[in-house]
């Protein structure tokens, strides 16, 4: 019964992030371990052609910086289905339009709302940003047939029609138009984004038909031949993702997340892989990994990682 | 500067809840302390007639007993706008509809799924309570007018139509139809719910209008004199309620938030409310609370709590 | 296999904690389930004159208030044994002393600093009190006879000493020492009090025989019948208590901790106790609660309710 | 005030950890901003001469494969003193006399205990490990001159003797004792190494002398010019580092601590830097950072990062 050794992890300088992740696979336990199961997992998604992977992202990712491996994600074709919040494409949108998250910035938040700045943990951002989002997104808007306006737009077209209107190569609403990868995004209503949505909507024609979205992500899921899930935070995407596999009976066959929130609330964010198998929407014999762990830290290893790992596989298959 | 001592709280057998919130008071530091202040700050915003008080409400409350304290929140006049999420609604319904959730279930998550049972970290749903959820949430969207449907309806007034067919009084659907509360559920999509309404619509008229409920609620934010917020959990209950008066200009005069969500991951769900005066969703001046904590335990003690203040508030003024 | 309903809890202003805690058990489920199996199992322990209960306590108790239920958990012979940190004991003996901790006090860390007052998260202390402990602690010392200085004192008999020389009805110090209760600190040159004892031992005779405080609280954990842990929050009387009774070969009957630490991470404070059955520091049909929770709310709730309980078991049998 | 953009992290396939953790500084927020922050931070105090740099080190090192990267930090000339738990220096012992750590095994608790299996989260150890650590630390124990048994031996001259004893390059113990960085434990005998030496106190001369362990890591602490601090964990050995240089007045002038305990529960573990600047521990001017996070996924990119950094600095130096 035992048959592995936790190898005492063998770490130099100037190593890679893989090579790095590979000496966590050696030790194999703790936090460590599941972070190099995840890529290993992930690495056999993204690279088995009859995977559809659906890609959840929940949290503050452009804010975090971390924007620019979403769309590169995309572009990579690392992602097929791209599930998120009306928060990260709001932000993705405020960095496409010439926005900028600040950093270094000091004092109380009542100081700064009196400077006309906004506060995410230690990212910032000005009014001016939101200003500039209103300006551009309202002509996005206006610039979309009428037509389609008044009928009820699904949100995922109306997110390619903004991104079809991008000129900025790190946004991943943009990566994700021009590569044809659909951007779900049911609380879309609950984001300054959706707020504009409105505000557009009481000018002019404009509906959202969201049952449509939610057609279009089942009836993905349905023609799949084997399902991944990457999940990055919980939220809305999570489940999203998870309950559009469970109504195919099917269930994911790859499911790997990456999350600081823990079960023991009950909320869907922290529930366990294994708890979503007893509902049926992740396979019964699926491969699982749940990493308990920051975003911020883990998302760039991974992303170098696998790159890493699949150029590799690509030259000793050519 | 140096002012008030910790006292060492005095607790006895047979105190009630209100005393000893009393006692963490005197203490007045750590958790326990935040928990006091919230108390005295959600009395002073429910008993004060010219605060709207919004409800926010993520996790699983049903599956974990709380859906009745919920219901009687409702009732009691507490909550004037209730904000929640599509999970919450569908297992509200759920007990409604005959169905139950239960507990002292084991067993592997897969033995779980080949028996029909799902599981909610340690409270457990049989597939026959979705059978019956199912049978009778499309009997009662069949009854809604089809011209209501058609034209495309909003989530809240659905909503409100679905609170008037049940006859459970421990559900909050319910106890909000009757006392015409309005129940938002921006992600509604994203649930159970969300699901039987995408298979209504495959074969009856159903269209959903988001963006009205977007207007609901930010008219009733204009409309208020004063406004309170009570945040369980975060997600996206929470920014719907805090971005509808960030639209006013006007930010929340009260707001307490319930969550063990941390600030650190950049997420708005753990978020501080300081955080939320930055953007002005919350007052500069505003009274707010972050208790770190579990709901299960947190709420049942503040419910007990506010009831017994609020009664002895009323006997003394009379 | 499905049993039991989770019970909507039916809370009601002016309930006891007691009653509250009923309420919870009737749900069954998540923390608040727990936090009601942990008062039903606590109270068994305690009411069983076979078991040999003890108290772990990490953490910072006196700063939060909960100094005076610890020295009342004592005299109402809820703890046999009693495990704790340098620092519980420090601010416990500060308060004996006539020392406060204070709260409501604002300002950066280096200007608390220029001011004299030292921060433990909301709650604080002013360097008058460290400097009365000073002199109050180093004449308790001076007062213990030489010879047993001079030939090393075991640390449990050496708290004896100082609680013995208090006058405060509210020190847990004094309480053990009074009902011949014995405190183990294993790491107690890691405080104040053993930076105390240092610099007493520059200019007077004292050594601590460390190696006789394990020789007790194992001859103490052979001696049991039954034994019961206590455990709030982790950290090293977590696992003294537990590797006391794993020499013996027997592991604890019963075992509750309340922490908010995880296990993920590997470390002791974190371990659930059903891993602790592994090692054999619990038994193996033991009766183990794990309540993943913050202590200044649980507490409280617990000893208020515990005192309910085991008064109405006194009734009926008498 | 707005100075630095939120770079957007490039991160590429085969990036070395340090340039990776550069692409993170370029971001600079969130948590991957504070890891980038602690690379900087240390590097400085590690390459500065006049720096005497205590690392402490709690949580389950060895049995999560990171005790080979300890010992390597130790003969890199990272650490000056050493500051860990009985657990680390057990498990590193174990892995020096020829013991294993194990993964890869299921099972209930119960059933590992009935096999002889201890678990550490999903680290193993069995039973034979304790043995042969039981035979060979009696013989070391038996090879210290009875005299200095007699008298009272500090736990850091214990610890040196042990690791001249051993022969296994991967553990700290033994380059710690090569290097003559001194180790210190003050809660040895909360650990199976201090239950060994109780063990070996029953039949022989065994006295610890704790307050010598004292006496020696503030005498260290009076020498140093400047301090620096780095933390892993909380637990004792944060504080007992921290409190040495508290009582020379001085406080350290850098701190990294690396720790997802947070800190309002009011422990010390989970304390913030910050706050340690209010008693003093901490310089009012010293420069801090609090990275939380886990370990066994942080340590391996911090120690490539470091190596790679100072490995250029040296080459750009001569």
């Amino acid at each position: 019964m035992i048959n592995m050794r936790v190898k005492q992890m063998d770490v130099k300088g100037g190593m890679s992030a893989l090579e790095i992740i590979e000496e966590m696979a050696g030790a194999g336990v703790f936090i460590a371990g599941r972070l190099a199961k995840a890529v290993q997992v992930l690495s056999d998604m993204i690279s088995d052609k009859e995977v559809t992977v659906f890609l959840g992202a929940a949290g503050a990712l452009v804010p975090a910086g971390l924007g620019r491996i979403m769309a590169e994600m995309v572009y990579d074709g690392f992602v097929d289905v791209f599930v998120t919040t009306g928060a990260n494409i709001t932000h993705d949108l405020i960095e496409a339009f010439g926005g900028r998250h600040e950093r270094g910035i000091s004092g109380e938040d009542e100081e700064l709302r009196n400077k006309g700045i906004s506060r995410i943990f230690d990212s910032y951002i000005s009014d001016d940003a939101f200003v500039l989002f209103e300006k551009k997104i309202q002509e996005i808007l206006a610039d979309i047939s009428v037509e389609k306006r008044r009928q009820g737009i699904p949100v995922y077209e109306l997110l390619k029609e903004i991104g079809l209107h991008l000129d900025y190569k790190y946004s991943f609403v943009k990566a994700a138009a021009e590569v044809d990868v659909p951007i779900f995004c049911p609380a879309i209503t609950d984001s300054i984004l959706g707020l504009q949505m409105w505000l557009f909507s009481q000018r002019e024609e404009l509906k959202l038909d969201v049952l449509e979205d939610l057609h279009k992500i089942v009836s993905i899921a349905y023609d799949t031949k084997k399902a991944g899930a990457f999940i990055l935070g919980g939220g809305v995407p999570k489940n999203y993702i998870l309950q559009a596999m469970l109504i195919t009976g099917k269930g994911f066959n790859y499911a790997v997340q990456i999350t600081l929130d823990r079960p023991e609330s009950g909320g869907l964010s922290g529930a366990t892989l294994s708890e979503a198998k007893s509902w049926g929407k992740v396979a019964k014999n699926a491969i699982t990994v749940d990493v308990i762990a920051d975003i911020t830290i883990t998302l760039p290893l991974i992303f170098s990682a696998l790159k890493e790992m699949l150029e590799k596989r690509l030259k000793s298959e050519s």
